[in-house]
């Protein structure tokens, strides 16, 4: 059996659900309604995103699980992470939110974790050690990596925005890496960039065509959609947008499923291939 | 009570056990000792690990866990974790080599996760979405950071060695923001400069005069502890030298523990500090 590319699963799966949205897993035990703490951290966490996967798998393609609200419990987080994992529909992509790096042979262990153990679709990785770190996870020909290159957060400028003797900033230099990394291995590379910045979006598009990109940052963090969408194209396969809190959060009391739909019906309606 | 340092923590370590060695835990499923290998997975590493954490604690001034071996394995791998960090006995310095990086509120999260659940002294963190992600680790008064500076690995140049328009490469940019963390929070911020780059760590002394330097890298790696030395300066407090695999695997039979015992031995000779 041939193993499907990442793009075209998510290029499938964008068009038969009719959606770009991608429905992030970051939960938060201070915001979790009160109902759910009454079990054990780790029932509390699944009951949590298992109920959120629920109600939204038809308003989304993928699901992306942040890793830090998990570890933050330890084992115990982890133990949810692996049913929650279980749980979600096969045909939905699933994105490891973990921004691993590493040199290669601790890269390996981790790309064994999240792909072989825990079998995401996609994982995010952090591009700073160079392809070494990369590579190990673009092995699996039916999975993915996204690179941080454009981070939605205030502090991205830190590093990210730094000109070269060109005058290329250093995210636009990892961007037409990935190009080069896409073309020497087997896996898909794409890139993570803010929806804070359509602008560095419109650049990385026009440097990198075809990549996928993940967009974090709508919702919260005040992202406009309309921009983002024009600056990375709609086309199935081309972009996820990301909205976590907004969808988690929708409502803090018992309804907060059926709040959430309504949220992530909402922004299906905006984020509809083309 | 007022917290002691981490820096003044790490010194007095340093003194006590005339040693700047910092013993890394990698365990590696595939190189461990079959004698191992019977009981279950949680039980083969926390034996390998506390086996070799009992025979060369006296050798080292710190310990520092690849978390990448232990999330290979899942929750299992993470329970094995917690188990060893609570082994290892209390004046030891602990390294959680996590190398997290995300944005503000996610990196409360992990900070949490390592600091606040498994009471790790200090975590290594990626610069690359610039101050939010490391900040919250800063938070602590008595923990450090050690942010990726200047990498061991071969594709380190990929990015790092960039220059700006000043001609300053990355790594050296990274070092500079360091030194303005370090002012500007309460926790201590070091750098992680690998063992093949002596030239870059007499660039990042010179610039970072009393940040502590975590150094991987020697031992299979091939970097040169001479070089090292002399280039991040010997003063207790001031650097770390990690090996890993040579200590690890310097048998792969059932005399394991004495083996690296044996070793780390050897290191701490040619470790000590001035």
């Amino acid at each position: 059996m041939s193993l499907k590319a990442f793009e075209e699963r998510l290029s499938e799966r964008q068009t038969k659900t009719r959606s770009l949205l991608c429905v992030g897993l970051d939960p938060d035990w201070e915001l979790m309604p009160d109902s759910l703490k009454r079990d054990s951290v780790e029932d509390g966490l699944v009951r949590f995103c298992n109920a959120i996967v629920e109600a939204t798998a038809d308003q989304a393609c993928a699901f992306k699980l942040n890793f830090a609200f998990f570890e933050r419990h330890g084992s115990v987080g982890w133990r949810a992470l692996e049913r929650i994992v279980d749980f979600i529909p096969k045909g939905a992509v699933t994105v490891a939110d973990a921004k691993r790096g590493d040199i290669g042979n601790t890269a390996r262990a981790y790309a064994a974790a999240v792909f072989d153990n825990l079998r995401f679709d996609a994982c995010t990785v952090s591009p700073y050690m160079g392809v070494d770190s990369v590579a190990p996870f673009l092995r699996y020909p039916d999975r993915a990596v996204f690179v941080l290159t454009r981070t939605s957060n205030p502090s991205a400028d830190d590093f990210q925005n730094d000109r070269d003797e060109r005058g290329r900033p250093l995210f636009l230099r990892v961007g037409e890496r990935c190009v080069d990394w896409m073309n020497q291995y087997p896996g898909t590379v794409g890139l993570v960039v803010g929806a804070t910045r359509p602008e560095s979006i419109e650049l990385l598009r026009h440097t990198c065509p075809t990549l996928p990109f993940l967009v974090p940052g709508v919702g919260k963090q005040g992202g406009n959609i309309d921009h983002v969408l024009q600056a990375s194209g709609t086309r199935p396969g081309l972009v996820l947008v990301n909205s976590s809190r907004s969808v988690l959060y929708a409502s803090r009391g018992d309804d907060f499923a059926q709040a959430a739909r309504t949220e992530a019906t909402r922004l299906k309606a905006i984020l509809s291939p083309t």
